[in-house]
């Protein structure tokens, strides 16, 4: 895998707070509320935000404001802290505002720089935009006696050419006249691409934007990134949000923006793998998560029936009825389900792989078990999967998020082993060493 | 925004017309009737067809009588006039032929080339394919004492490798040694590139090609072009071409091909904002347009009911009954409805916004009420939208396509205002300026 | 089209085999057992495997067992032979590994390299990387005295570095410096690519990754390449295996892996044009096949239903029941149906445009003809469709695709003729010449 340059391998959050807000007595109140932020609500990557979240005439203060939160606070705060400057790619103003903004809150003699990880860098245009900023990063360090590129740059990609500047990286970092290995995060902005794209919907909602999420993906694995999500406006729609993430996770994004501490909770947990495993059933084209009772997992919807009849069963599938033998109807539940396994299930199953390999077998399969209940018609039924060297791997994508996040998040330590338990934690931080 | 360097900035419409149709007594008899063309009829880009919609034996015949109709007709046309050349990125014979007939049309002699835009070149490969016909542009240019760059280039992306060109546009345009800066669209051509791809379906069907589209969307963007989609060929399927128009706009591409001055009609006004707004509501899984009767907005189909109960609803959503209090259902019934904004309502929220800003406010919220009858039971609900700059911007997309038409098109005022009445079209004509 | 430089101008199936297996009397078992294959069992490609299919301690002899195995029977295999070499872009121990198993087998007087068409590199990373191995190419046959560039190479793409890549290949390809004119078939291996790009699922199922597949297709596509799609791991499920192959065939991507004999024979056949021609419903959102009974075609679900009424008829989709005239009722059900043609219709329609053509038409309508049976009540309809020379190319895929398996593959012949009949064999490796 490409080499990664960071501290953190995975960035589940991208929290934003406004630098500086008008009207109140103290209008660093919301940097001072997000800097107290712990455990679940506390993100992976807090971003005082002195560009969107925060109005331009207030970009001055809020930049005085990050020194000032973040000299005071930024020892105690547990995830890395990257405040978003002010940037365009088509305005030289713009760059050369957020240049000094830089300037003057990574000064040494002001105590924040030495907790801050890096900056965001929105509205970047293609790689030579990308490398204007860069270069002034490389300026700071050196103004300040900082190791040049210990800075990490992260970006926002909400431009078409942005999105095509992410397939450049892999031949530009590197090259002697840049830093560009201080990229950290590619980080989604739809509300922008969109209006960039010149995008519209009828009722004004975000396009769904599935290649843009794909590339930044592919962006992120081809240059040792991580990919983010942009921000899930819907803040009250949880479910929307979790939809959202797990539809990411597929796409190997597996970092997403969010807007409220609330949002912060689900997103630090999405990537986890479940508390406990779950069976899912596809009921007619609909996929329906069985209820567990007493050990039995249960369908009581009305798409899908299960009869006994003499000699067999009949399977009603919406308007399908058909007569099936005890076997075949195995077979066919074998179809319509699949099981989510827990941590718990995860880490069993890749210590066997392990203790398998060791004893020089390749592959085993695993069985999973459960008795369903249709309607009021109980069967059993074991689904066999094989692992081999590529299942185990595959497999062990959310176990290094999960090592990574405890690495890294002590103040998240708790919280992990009440939702796991003790020991399912300890040796989810031995399996794949 | 990437510079746009051209008159329109948007483009509903690229129609096509037969240059020289053999057995009929006037061979540029399909060439004059399209030359007549007024109104929602008339396309924003007409396109005399040398390539495919005229038979080889007729391109010398055709070339000519583009010269006859375009020097009688073309200062009267209310589009803009861009001819389709011959080109083939693996024929050299057929790129030459292309290159001699634009020579002779725009021989300033023969009084046609005043009225003509640019040339359409199909089938072009990679990016040093696109320089040749930039080449040749210039040597027209040149030997006609045009001014270089002053023909329009537009292209029809068909072939893998034209599409993997729109990725590079940004980084060759303005180099001294070509003029691409003249490109203009960048149309999908999917007929011809199915079988570049050597794609193909059981019933013959075109593919839908959705990262196609999404990648000319993203090149226009990133190169100034417009993106326009290729022809829908079942004419007479006028719900299926608004639904391939409503999915190209959520990805930017707000042009298409039109077959007909019927297709050049839905697509001049499917970009457009509705007259009137609707409600959509999610009916267990399918979009459905509520319809208005006396100020309500009422379901009358079986997929959805609801019935008063005592202290509260019993909403049924397919299979499923719950009971809800009247707070529940409006919570729940906000999820389901979505508001598609008319024209009007669009301004309304411009000019609200644009007030607030006046006034120091960065966000707003914007309410849409409605009373919604579900089977015989009416509830009255109330949708808050923050309005922030980034709103803003993104409503302004189908504005400015609106002021780009009304602009540039004063042939279409008046269905413009008949469709809009005139209050609202000088409303749009006035905000975001 | 980009020009195609190797033999094959299709391939539909790549079979792989492990080359050495521990505890067996004969290592090489799986070998033999696969260089046996014949008919439409024998796959397009055949891929000893020497990576990970076979245990890493056994990979030294699995190397010796390809140069007995191929020498002894490659003379008599029906298909391709390109062995997959041990590869991986970040380790150089690996990629030396590789070279010295390609040497080996490719040693002249061992008899196996006159059999064998190229070899397979997994795990390709950048364009760089896929120069490295391409370099091993050419110093291999330089050492054994074979003609540059006549061992082929193909690739896994399981990276992102390596889906970029396929974006370069035409502009390296060519180069003084490279041989990269032997690229054969581009790969996609989605389970690494999934454990590359972090990517997970609830289940553990792979994601379908659509973009990749895309980007696979337009890469061969652009570049004289031949698409292939990665393992289908659920033998037992065949349904979803064609469904998948349905869909890969839209994007262009015609080959895919196969695990086992039973694939390959799928596989084989999937791309080929069907025997019978049938017709598709869409019965309120579902597409169905309609049984063919003794010249009418028969629907008897319940999502439809077709009653004659005083002066025509009632049609009911899903809830929705309408009372329609006869042409309306027929102008419906053109819009609801759709033909899937045979190899005969295929046939019988490119035969026709020839002829049309040749006469000087370059449109002409083809009609196809049905009675329907809904319920009860049958309704006679009749599809025209407008073939011009572009319908006639594109119809021209799955016959090329058919000729070349004919010429290249004699021992499917007598199953090609048992499936359509010699007259129709015949008839289609005329059309289109």
């Amino acid at each position: 895998m490409t080499e990664r340059r960071h501290d953190r391998e995975f960035v589940r959050t991208f929290f934003t707070s406004p630098t500086a807000v008008e009207g109140e007595d103290d209008s660093a109140k919301m940097l001072r509320r997000a800097a107290g932020l712990r455990g679940m609500q506390a993100p992976d990557v807090w971003v005082p935000d002195n560009e969107d979240a925060t109005a331009p005439s207030m970009r001055d203060e809020g930049a005085e404001n990050i020194v000032k939160v973040i000299s005071e606070h930024g020892a105690e705060f547990p995830g890395e802290i990257h405040p978003r400057m002010v940037w365009h790619r088509d305005s030289p103003e713009t760059r050369y505002q957020g240049f000094q903004h830089m300037l003057a809150i990574t000064d040494p003699e002001r105590g924040a720089v030495e907790h801050i990880d890096g900056f965001v860098i929105p509205e970047v245009g293609g790689i030579d935009d990308w490398k204007k900023a860069d270069e002034f990063f490389t300026i700071v360090e050196n103004e300040h006696g900082l190791d040049e590129g210990s800075l990490a740059m992260s970006v926002i990609i909400e431009s078409g050419e942005a999105e095509l500047a992410m397939g450049d990286l892999r031949d530009e970092m590197g090259k002697p006249t840049n830093n560009l290995e201080r990229l950290f995060l590619l980080v989604d902005g739809e509300v922008d691409y969109t209006k960039d794209m010149r995008a519209m919907t009828p009722t004004g909602e975000l396009p769904a934007w599935p290649e843009l999420r794909h590339n930044t993906s592919r962006g992120a694995s081809a240059a040792g990134c991580i990919a983010v999500d942009g921000p899930y406006d819907d803040i009250r729609d949880v479910e929307g949000y979790h939809e959202r993430m797990t539809e990411n996770q597929a796409k190997g994004m597996l970092g997403i923006w969010s807007l409220t501490p609330g949002q912060v909770v689900e997103a630090n947990t999405s990537p986890l793998p479940p508390k406990t495993g779950s069976w899912l059933l596809d009921a007619d084209g609909e996929e329906v998560e069985l209820a567990s009772e007493d050990g039995v997992e249960a369908y009581d919807g009305d798409r899908l029936s299960l009869e006994p009849t003499d000699g067999g069963y009949e399977l009603r599938v919406g308007g399908d009825a058909r007569e099936l033998t005890d076997d075949e109807l195995r077979e066919e539940l074998l179809g319509l389900t699949s099981y989510v396994p827990s941590m718990d299930d995860i880490v069993d199953s890749m210590e066997e792989f392990e203790a398998a390999k060791e004893a020089g077998r390749g592959a085993i399969a695993m069985t999973q078990s459960a008795t369903l209940r249709i309607g009021g018609t109980e069967i059993d039924i074991a689904k066999d999967r094989m692992w081999d060297e590529a299942t185990y791997q595959a497999a062990m994508t959310p176990i290094s998020l999960f090592q990574d996040v405890y690495e890294n998040r002590p103040d998240q330590h708790e919280e992990l082993e009440d939702r796991y338990g003790a020991g399912v934690v300890e040796r989810a931080m031995e399996v794949g060493l």
